[in-house]
């Protein structure tokens, strides 16, 4: 009988020990993936290289930029990206916000970029959230991008 | 030797059990206690209960409005929400996606506003994108909110 209690409490233990570990594995571990996957980039952006860009998007993102309706498609996301590779935009991100969970990620922070529009300097700034997905091979892809300024409206 | 094998099975068994729930209890079972909590949140809003709304937020929670910089102190968190509870403001959103993996949530869909704007009606429709943070009582609770606009920018 004694025994048998032993048995139960080693796998209890084992038990709690796996759940453990599935949580933590699901948990704040993968933060540094996903700010080294964020870096990676906005590395893409800042090379012009707008096809690697999009190679972060995971199959039905959508990209939320302002003024637009959502682009969904491979052409509306390609137009949504274009103005932040441009070879004249300097842009950069850095999230003050990573949240992990499972295959769900959040990154979340102020950017900074300056562009052409209709040949005249732009400097904006403002804030985004980026949701991610774990794929199946185990990298971090974008399915929701969203963000807006912190300028004052034209009027 | 064979009743030693057995035990770690046995225990191998109850592990993998125990992993397996609690991926599934961080998965997707958690997204209709989300759904649910996101159109709470709603009434609220169309309740014009401006304190009840603010409740839903999380302790550290940043409202992300567009042509403003992110609120974070309850000061700044109470004036981003005003126009959104406002007597006169007529306002619906429903995620069409929602993601919950642990503690961790994403809703996100289209919303339509029509408010007040110094005396001048305004009808404003765009997408948001809010991430929930499931807190100790088991309560989801936002911790990031950000909106734009769909709609052409004034020039």
């Amino acid at each position: 009988m004694r025994f048998r209690i032993a048995i139960v409490a080693v796998c209890l233990a084992v038990s709690t020990f796996g759940v453990a570990q599935a949580k933590k594995s699901g948990g704040g571990s993968a933060e540094p993936a996903l700010r080294a996957q964020e870096d990676a980039w906005l590395k893409a952006f800042q090379a012009h290289d707008l096809n690697k860009a999009l190679a972060f998007l995971a199959p039905g993102a959508v990209a939320m930029a302002p003024n637009a309706p959502p682009a969904k498609t491979q052409k509306e996301l390609h137009e949504a990206y274009v103005p932040l590779a441009s070879a004249d935009t300097k842009i950069n991100f850095k999230a003050d916000y990573v949240a992990a969970s499972g295959d769900l990620g959040v990154t979340s922070g102020p950017y900074q970029i300056t562009m052409m529009d209709n040949g005249k300097k732009v400097d904006d700034k403002g804030k985004y959230v980026t949701v991610w997905k774990k794929q199946a091979d185990g990298s971090w892809k974008v399915v929701r991008d969203i963000f807006n300024s912190d300028m004052p409206a034209a009027h």
